[in-house]
């Protein structure tokens, strides 16, 4: 069964990103995944969280938030579970590629604002973060931020859907998906995180092989398009 | 003495407007003034406050917030005196143009992202919000959109910087004025709202005078631009 | 047209002030204009906001708060939008004629706490802050207090009820008003803070005038009040 | 020992209580007793508690706050634990004289805000709010207020203070006192409510005897005042 | 009357504790009293709160909640103004027995969590806090912890069901009390506290002496069944 | 290299569980797994969430907290980031097993509060609560129990300990991970949930399949002990 926008199973969402949207801000990207639309901000400052006070390690926290707007039906402000979940789940993803030794003590925030809010939206943030953080490095740390950052990461979503399993779900398929499977990457291929639950259906141990199968793709193409926004702000050596 | 960025006293920031910049919402605006950059959307809801049930009128209700990258010291989340009193502010503004009992029993809800801030962010939304309020009345009652407003809104700052009166302030000129006067203005010339506060002075009669003055040749032009950016969806018979 | 209870248009509600009323207040006034009766207190404490430490200039910050029992309808507690917005004028217009370097690293704590709102409660409670503020000073410096206060501030309301420019507009007179118009100004004549909202209609620039000058009639009387009722306590030479 | 400020062991500070001190509210009183003063209004709201929504009984609550400028060192805004214990207590010690079937679906709300603190203010609350309480019934349903009132209550503080039982104790004396113990009891003798507390002892079963019969004795005076100040408007037949 | 559970009226319902519960802690005791069942843990800390800092003397402070499923229709959790009453009379209540100075700059953390509620609570983690207490003392100062306890201290309620005054009063009994009544002794005889309310009527002189009389049988026993728990880790001298 | 307590990697720790512990709850369980305490209590309530109000289908609800002595150092109380999304994932693992339709309009309410912490409390936590659901709607709708079910659910922890894969972490093991895998499964063998954090590094996709497969042994046990616990009131047939 094709699926509803005529994509391929493993086809991704065009992916636009316009880096420095806020100027104001020392890394910011303004991410389009078909209709679906974050800005990422992320600054630096001299403070760490006072569990790491003395230490001279850094730290990275993220804020995830919808705009009233980024619904059909106006959403109310404010944080709620499923807010709280994905902020955790953006720091922790964002944390896996800094060395906090080589950042010293500061702080990176990063903050996610959804403005248009069509499925796909956490792993959004978190492949517009990494570009948001590398200039926000950049611009305070010049070529050291190529030490501070350990490698590049991005997510992307997968799922069951109509019993096929596709790649990057938009909101008319996340809604009626069986299973929803979120993976986060490093470049270099190792796994961050996998979150996979089955909505209103379980799944096999095949299905989630062939889950992660379609996130390997997704994640290869969406650091070639992180790789091609930063040009030669990539903080690598190729 | 020049203005620091070589406007003339009476000249405005340059001003662009992106029409429906969030798909999800019948009625949205990004509006740029320089450096600043605010975000806004509104929705219809068909429900209305408490005080109002049952008696066939209308309302219309704002927030106002910044994003935290909208300054360059990354800004807290969350409603503090100063967001509290500017969306009471863009509230009254946009209910002078609203025919309540023609708009019938439903909430107009607008909503003001601030994405960066330079200075005059609550009179950029409410020139916006009446753009973004236009479209969404439009798409839900067609042509008596026109009936529901009674006129245009829009609004600018003026101010006594250095001893001069200036309009549109930025940033640097807001922080140091003597004087910060906000006018909220009909496109027919009623004045709907002026608020001015001697921050770090007093100010005149005849200052005051001069300062209104300015504020009327500023909302002149930004009534042209928000008639040039509706276009055909302009509300009112030209 | 008569004005509903007699008064000609730029005649001020009988005004009386009980100095002292809170005998554990350095500073205290209970301050009654006709029906509206609001108890302002003022005290000092030797700590200064975080962004004014080691600077060595002071502050004066202002809580405004409504008793449950002074509306017929029993008002619940707590912060509302609306006494946000008022509780920060009353701070704007007090630190207004206060000299901060001449206060050194002080805070004054200004309360104004309405047990009858009968309409201008919030000029009401800057006029009697004025007095309230000038008592915790002398008590505290002496006649220092002369130099930290660099004039007298005073706050009337005017408004446009039934077409009609009128003065210290009482509830009945402030629910009707096409026009509400606050003016802030200091002994010496100049503007503090005005702010105008057309609640049910706009304004033209003549009946803002009209404004201005019955606001400056009932300033002037309000400031011979605080006189008075100051004494030999009054700040400035005379 | 003689008390600090000469009063004889059962001697109350001199009580004074001005009646409809609030126009706008049907029931209060402005209750003095030395250098404590509390501000008592009291309302009717013609809606219930869900808990009993529905079956023709009325209700009571109260709220107890402290103004800022009621301490000599000014005091924060907001309920702690010590105010909810406190506002529970009035509550309790009112409805103790509410025929609540008499009364029918109507709720009184009682608040006490305290004015100036010089110790005792809780039981100042609870014999002032018996006065507001009859006036606001009074003022609803005339004479049938005697059928809804049970009884009168008041309430006194006493406690031991430097071995010796003591009536009435003003905040020298409350924050040195062995035990604080509060009475509050009706008219006709019964007690509604006794709690005592060692602060900084234990007491035995003769210093409670000797402690209760102080109260008697203040609780006495306090009605009787309660009758002087309510004069014709005393709801029962005397 | 015979009562609804066959006690007699001075009879207190079966008692059982579990000292050490919680492995984690370093005092813990789950407290069975008939059907209600509470777990008091006991903690130190090495911080005193803000107005202690610097004078070598330390704290109790004390939490009371109840899980949700401590009654029969699920309890919300929160804290609500009765849980703050209960949690603030358990803190002055073990304070008593406390010698702070002996017990140096540590705060000692209580917390009572409902796990059964069948009338009692509020006495029944008074009794058990003191054998957490006594055991966390132990396991920081070793034998010194009888010197900081200065006495034991146990509480019972009693009250008038029915016309008859009564021991321990359970669920059925306490919602149906005409006067409920909780007295805190220390084992040495000298009270700390009493609190009697009349709920559906008042309570005279020799009805209180009846209630006092009835609680100092029950706290005798419950101190022997304190000592019976810690066997040879009670603090005192035998 | 041997794990710490000298289990075998693929062991978990011993398991008891008190049916029935809380006499209150239609279902409880206290469920201890070593040193990890956790009592879970389930209710139902004849409302719905306004989402399913008058569409015949039912839902369940979690809340997880830890209770403040359940750690070494004491906890404070509150609903913190990590307890928001623990308590998500309960909810979502027991939604797994309900067939709303066949429940009705109820709520089934979940409470999960931890005793004693030592890791894999969330884990525990949904292993308990399927005891609790199945008693809870047994002791409401008796053998219907059986329909509403669909399957049993258990979930255990895994992760990567000093290199090697292990089966249900305690809290030094925890503490120390490089990647934290949590599994919840069907009895039938269908995912529900994984869940998989590289803490301090990456993991390769063979490793997952090391985990999932010490997940699949490990819950394939706790079902028989939810089958023994549940004895005659396993709900469904054997």
């Amino acid at each position: 069964m094709p699926r509803h926008d005529g994509r391929a199973p493993n086809e991704l969402r065009p992916v636009t990103v316009e880096r420095g949207f806020v100027r104001n801000s020392p890394g910011s990207a303004l991410y389009r995944a078909g209709r679906t639309t974050v800005l990422v901000t992320a600054h630096l400052s001299d403070k760490v969280p006072p569990f790491l006070e003395g230490k001279g390690v850094g730290w990275l926290t993220a804020e995830y938030s919808m705009l009233p707007g980024s619904t059909p039906t106006r959403k109310s402000r404010g944080t709620d579970g499923r807010s709280t979940e994905i902020q955790r789940l953006i720091g922790r993803s964002l944390r896996a590629v800094i060395d906090t030794k080589a950042l010293g003590p500061w702080t990176l925030h990063v903050d996610a604002d959804v403005i248009e809010a069509d499925g796909g939206t956490r792993t959004a943030a978190i492949t517009a973060a990494f570009i948001a953080v590398a200039d926000a490095l950049s611009s305070r740390f010049g070529e050291a931020a190529g030490t501070i950052l350990r490698d590049s990461v991005a997510a992307v979503s997968t799922g069951i859907v109509a019993g096929e399993p596709v790649l990057d779900l938009d909101y008319p398929e996340d809604s009626t998906a069986e299973v929803d499977f979120n993976v986060i990457r490093l470049g270099g291929g190792g796994l961050v995180e996998v979150q996979g639950t089955g909505e209103g259906g379980t799944f096999s141990r095949p299905q989630l092989q062939a889950l992660l199968d379609l996130a390997d793709e997704g994640i290869d193409r969406l650091i070639q398009v992180q790789r091609e926004t930063l040009g030669i702000h990539w903080p690598f050596i190729v």
